[in-house]
């Protein structure tokens, strides 16, 4: 693997290698280099928290992008979290090219996230700790059975006792009768806190009524268990997907083409997938179109709903907190994605300063799509039906007990969604026989209570809509003035769309209104459609919009200032790319960081007509059930990114039909797309007698 | 053909056949039996507007599937409406196994559906109408040219100068320069209005601002036009989707059975789809639970927003005025649906009294559909990871411009879920050049001005929730009682879902609530899940759930009642199946048929513990853009039936997995449905290296 990685190096620097592209994620060899250059500089002990591509500033990536002969290609540079001894925490800024550090800042009072390494070590403390053994005698366990306890180990969130000096962990407990039982039916009543510094239990939260360890039956879904049970169902035929002359799109390095589609991706440990200049080719206009700079989910925030101690602690920000990057699973052919599959790796750095890779992290393919568009003529019969395909780009990230899927994926009209599909396991509680929940939450399975918890995700959304100087609309459904009889509406049926420019950062904080049909346009307003006369828009479509339930002045609402509302805009700047801050584990909220932060310090900052941010917070309230248990069948969550008034039509009439006829020549059918026809057959055999074929 | 339908008829009455399921619509063979008996009873000359199932009585009709040996199989009856000459309506009710007509009513002042045959000859009658010409000569369309006029027969919805006891049609005017030219693209500015009784046309709307016909060049989207233009593109690959081992469902007449489901597809020519008695098997609980007894789209309005006269007219049912069923769509294998499709076809009479068949009206296919379930354990690494797989029961029908594609989906987790695709072409009104649209449409094409309107579909929900004593509760996510600081919030983190319990049928009239996340459980509370303690239950969760934008006491809030409120409850009654009423053309709504009066008579009847039926509306609010045109990409809408403390866990665990390994064997790949995993390739050649295979 080094010889390897020295090789990569040595082709680079002797130029058989193509340079990476500036958005590319660093390579292995890239991360090793950081690493080498931080550790000639700094001698001390370090252990390595994050290093990951410092993106190019904005004005020198679009500068080098319009003219790339003459313009200096941007650095390679790593932006880097180190801890040193004693919590120390340092943000260093290291160019690869100059081989140099150029910013190195002992950062005080902050805690960076939790990686897997800081999580794995947890369990085995906790039980080797006299007093968490002690607890576990309490309430049914004994010590020669503590290799049967397990922990999920959480950041603190933040605990006022603690404070944000102490790098610490919550340790969440859980039991196994056996070691293929699932742990989250036996959950233990107690928490101890962690100290990631001197790796010891500094103290234990221990409820006023206590509950013994859970008695019940094993309640698994894995294999052997079901089989045990009656086995598998034996119903279920096979589904091929098969693309026997290749996939439909191409990648350079990191740069995906696709239909008339364009796109950069990128990963970190943070946000995991991030898209970088998407750009639609505009057969119309006959060239390619900016649609967005840069989407990612760039934090997420999971309370839960139990008020009682230390339950409000568990608030999860499962991108700052933990890095969806760092939590990305190694993706499985024809497990995770179907069909003709891309990989993309990820690359990290582990603790110890070498870089590590996972597999597979990123999954690229296609998919039919159902029907693209379709219309008959009634009165002759002519007919026009397009199957649309849509090309998926995915990751997926395991936090402790739960999984998140998650699916970017781009549609032939210019379409973008983002679709999201929460699965894994519920995070449980112990609860007492017959123990009222207060509709905190729900018995799940005897002695299992499972909390209400809300998702709420943030998406950034860095818009590019013909280009980098957008505005903001808020549109709002709304009924025209008039009342019923008068002259301008006298059967009441005026509606119109009625539109509001948010003008300032202050002025760029929106809820959801769903009786509305709230959506936000953005717009660039010096750019108006030819037929229309209306700005090229692209419009956030999103259904899925809770208020964020804990409530204003608490906890959460201090820490997740970002999920306070549905839309905020800000101002483009290089250095916001964390709504919920930087370093979030143990922030207080006093004063919240990020968003709010960034607003209050410039409220009156104009957002019409510049480069702007969109912050789209959105999820879904989660009251649990028993249908959600051992393991939770899927539940999707989506969004759009749709174009209006951008293109002067259709944008995708170019796809080819599965069936076109024309009235002139109703009879003759003309199977333009034919051959995807002929592969689909009857069910239960015989021949198809559609009036058409 | 009528020699098939003979020996049809007599292999039933020799009992070759097996008897039709008292659910299954009415066969060619009842149907021509049906009218049959009506001619021979009403010899006068009667033009059919529909002959359907008059479906059992559902007490009659539950008795019969408990007992079905000992209790009387419930007959085979068609709900018949009938035109007589002089506009006179019939509605009657045969008996087709005692071979009589049970009941025959002249009803005044209504006018029941427009049919496809009723439609289909205005255009001829336009075309040689001199005040027609004339028009069309007003605005450049010289008599030589009529050929070239077309027009789309709407329903007149209501116009107060004409009333109910005429029936009339409204004409939309388009012209189409050429034959294969869209004729969206050239609207007309007036209005026919023809009577269907004397076949004339009566009157003309013309507007007081003349628009001449519009100059532009066509606006096209068949093969021959994008080939015009430069071709299709080349570079989509196929995506072959095959089922080699066959599918995995069976179908009995047209009872299917899947997974754990079961169903009975039926169809109307109002409806369309209709399914009816939705079971569960219940693994856990060793038997077949009831799920749905009736599943349909029952009605449905589109408003358009443009206040000037007589655009207050646009506003179809496009179930009610023209039949989902009669409007549908004969699929074709590969175009409409991809994989191994099983098809049903749909027989209907026609004006004459023959009964006439589409064929492939109903395609039924499986899908794969993602991730089911997954889980990874951090710490070691084990995993189980299931694919899902929906079943889909769709049809698509064109009304007029659109058309709507219906998809009712299957999971294998319990849920129902409801998909609509709209595509098609947007209804269009001229405009001249620089024309302001006053914010009530948008110029998506020079001289083509498409309105603002709404598609609001009403779901009738007839829940059977573990048998058919159920009760609605409303459910709102609420913040818990306590400011922040308090003993019994501190962190103000509490929340729960708050449930109020729809007591009568005034007071199951609800409206949708974004911010709270609102849902509806339709529960049993009888039946007490044994772990939570809260009602089995089916929770509707709809997200695209907008205000109807027409206002309180105007034409369309008069006549569309159901589409006041997101939801309404009423305590079952057979004949309560059409919320804006049995026959919907030229209703006035003064006062409102359907739902508003079932309730308004009623008002206190009880909706607890009893058989209840909700009424749910949704849809979208569709501001139209140049992307829409000249042929719309299928905008996409779902809502969710979802089991809510139905199961005692997750039903579908016993669905063979992709992979699963247990932390005793962390090294064992379990590759339990590996058949399946097979398939999959890498896009680009090459192994996949996948940490855990």
């Amino acid at each position: 693997m080094v010889l390897e990685r020295l090789k990569q190096v040595a082709s680079h620097v002797t130029g058989t290698l193509p340079p990476p592209h500036p958005l590319d994620p660093l390579s292995e060899a890239e991360i090793a280099s950081a690493v080498s250059i931080i550790r000639s500089e700094h001698k001390q002990e370090l252990f390595f928290n994050a290093v990951t591509l410092w993106e190019p500033r904005k004005a020198e990536m679009l500068a080098w992008l319009a003219t790339p002969e003459t313009t200096p290609r941007p650095h390679r540079v790593a932006d880097v979290v180190v801890i040193g001894k004693g919590s120390k925490v340092y943000d260093g800024v290291v160019d690869l090219d100059e081989k140099k550090v150029v910013s190195w800042e002992l950062t005080e009072g902050v805690q960076p996230l939790i990686t897997m390494e800081d999580l794995q070590i947890v369990e085995s403390i906790v039980r080797m700790d006299e007093k968490v053994i002690e607890q576990c005698g309490l309430i049914g366990i004994p010590r020669e059975n503590m290799h049967k306890v397990y922990c999920d180990p959480w950041t603190i969130g933040y605990d006022e006792r603690f404070g944000s000096n102490i790098r610490l962990q919550q340790a969440l407990m859980y039991y196994r009768p056996h070691p293929d039982d699932s742990q989250y039916t036996y959950p233990l009543d107690f928490c101890p806190i962690f100290n990631a510094d001197t790796q010891e239990i500094i103290h234990i939260d221990v409820p006023p009524i206590r509950r013994p360890l859970n008695l019940a039956p094993p309640n698994n879904y894995h294999a052997a268990a079901v089989e045990a049970e009656g086995g598998f169902r034996t119903d279920i035929k096979p589904i091929h997907i098969t693309q026997p002359e290749g996939v439909s799109f191409s990648v350079e390095g990191r740069t995906l083409k696709w239909q008339n589609w364009s796109v950069h991706i990128g990963f970190n440990y943070r946000e995991g997938l991030v898209l970088n200049n998407l750009t639609f080719f505009d057969r119309d206009e006959g060239r390619e179109r900016d649609v967005m700079w840069r989407l990612s989910l760039a934090e997420m925030v999971v309370p839960y709903g139990n008020p009682e101690h230390p339950h409000q602690r568990k608030h999860a920000f499962d991108l700052g907190e933990y890095g969806g990057g760092y939590m990305t699973n190694s993706l499985s052919l024809g497990c995770d994605c179907k069909g003709a599959i891309h990989y993309l790796d990820a690359a990290f750095v582990n603790r110890a300063g070498a870089p590590t890779t996972i597999k597979n992290a990123i999954c690229i393919h296609e998919e039919d799509a159902g029907i693209l568009f379709k219309h008959t003529d009634f009165r002759d019969d002519s007919c026009t039906i397009t199957r649309a395909r849509k090309l998926i780009m995915s990751h997926i990230f395991t936090a402790a007990n739960y999984e998140y899927c998650v699916y970017w994926i781009l549609h032939q009209d210019g379409t973008i969604q983002l679709e999201i599909k929460l699965t894994g396991i519920l995070n449980t509680y112990a609860m007492l026989p017959g123990e009222d929940t207060h509709g905190w939450g729900t018995q799940v399975y005897p002695g299992v209570n499972a909390h209400n918890h809300q998702h709420l995700f943030c998406m950034r959304i860095d818009p590019a809509v013909d280009g980098h100087s957008n505005s903001v609309f808020e549109v709002d459904a709304a009924q025209g003035p008039g009342e019923v009889g008068s002259a301008e509406n006298k059967y009441g049926n005026a509606f119109y769309a009625k539109k509001r420019l948010l003008e300032t950062q202050q002025g760029g904080v929106c809820d959801y209104d769903g009786d509305v049909s709230r959506t936000w346009e953005m717009a660039n307003t010096s750019r108006l459609n030819p037929y229309s006369g209306k700005p090229a828009s692209y419009k956030l479509v999103s259904r899925e919009v809770p208020k964020l339930l804990p409530k204003e002045g608490g906890l959460v609402w201090k820490r997740a200032g970002f999920a306070r509302h549905a839309v905020h805009v800000t101002k483009y700047d290089d250095s916001h790319l964390h709504p919920a801050g930087r370093h979030v584990p143990q922030t207080s909220g006093d004063p919240s960081q990020g968003l709010p932060a960034w607003i209050s310090a410039a409220p009156c900052t104009s957002i019409v007509d510049t480069d702007v941010v969109l912050w789209h917070t959105f999820g879904i309230t989660h009251f649990p059930s028993p249908e959600d248990f051992p393991v939770m069948p899927a539940e999707p969550m989506t969004l759009l990114l749709r174009p209006r008034n951008f293109f002067r039509r259709n944008p995708c009439l170019d796809v080819p039909p599965s069936f076109s006829s024309a009235p002139s020549a109703p009879k003759k059918n003309q199977f333009v797309g034919g051959k995807t026809v002929g592969e689909s057959t009857l069910a239960f055999g015989g021949t198809s007698a559609c009036s058409k074929c």
